[in-house]
């Protein structure tokens, strides 16, 4: 199963805490897409989340947040910033997924920018989570800023788009979408079918 | 609990279609609450459905209805007009939730509009229903254009946007707002702890 995310989204947060877990259960592999929501907005007309541009949604989205991440015991805190450009991230990313540790990097993202409320989008932040997962920053970096791993998200940003996704998180089983954190288990359903 | 239903609205069909039943077996009490979205979209600058303004939204939902309602044994027929003007579906269902029959009033409308494709905003296929479940049309189509019930119409859908809902279906319980008929489990469970 694919999972697709961005790491501005506030729902990816609590879809890549439990993804891993929850695909294991089911006996599901991962596969880790970071993309960029930010082509997708704009072909809607859209130059910030659709949480600030409609403050209604906004409001209920970090209620429903509140809860949700209660209910699976998971840490949020609002951050000062939102949404926080997650460029830099999401290329390390698929160097991360491309040698296989995108399941640690991933979550720790997240949770520097909703649980400790930290500029995901600096690379000193960046840095010590690629350091703290026992990888090497200067490789990692030099990897994760080469021509064709730019290339690389950009074309995956575009498969994304191409494949009819329009928000995130998303899980997709072959042509399958299933959009949303609360849509997780529908979409392991459909792997496992 | 109130459940804030739009008749053009997709996914309110399944919920409604859910709501009582799941509702019985968590001991819940269902206050059914009609509202018109049109004056939320139009506060949002939009003078359509999402879905049809943003087709790739539409695409995902009509596919998404189609596995949900498979797995519900609900029937889904994809109406030919989208969305339909529901304005006098919703003045029907206050008299219709006054005098405790919208339970089973609610359903037919929905399956009309997307079991059968059925134009729910002529008074025909609505007088068919109400005659169909053992009520006189004079007396119910008297109250339900009275200015009384209109105004009651207009002051239900302004509370809902006081209360901060922006979509359909909504679940509230106390100042809880639950969005989307994936979100009913939740709203039970809300409800009942």
């Amino acid at each position: 199963m694919d999972f697709w995310f961005e790491f501005a989204s506030t729902y990816s947060y609590i879809a890549a805490m439990r993804v891993e877990r929850e695909a294991a259960k089911a006996g599901v592999a991962i596969n880790w897409r970071p993309f960029l929501l930010g082509p997708v907005f704009a072909s809607f007309g859209w130059s910030d989340s659709p949480f600030n541009i409609y403050p209604v949604k906004g409001a209920y989205m970090w209620r429903d947040m509140e809860r949700l991440c209660k209910d699976d015991g998971i840490t949020l805190r609002r951050p000062s910033i939102f949404p926080r450009n997650g460029l830099t991230a999401a290329r390390i990313a698929c160097i991360a997924a491309d040698e296989a540790w995108a399941g640690d990097f991933v979550p720790a993202v997240y949770t520097a920018n909703f649980a400790r409320d930290e500029d995901i989008s600096s690379w000193p932040v960046l840095e010590a989570i690629i350091t703290e997962l026992g990888h090497d920053v200067a490789r990692v970096r030099e990897r994760a800023l080469s021509p064709e791993n730019k290339e690389f998200l950009k074309s995956q940003t575009a498969e994304a788009a191409d494949c009819g996704i329009f928000g995130a998180p998303t899980f997709s089983v072959e042509k399958e979408l299933f959009w949303g954190n609360d849509r997780l288990a529908h979409a392991l359903r459909w792997a496992t079918s």
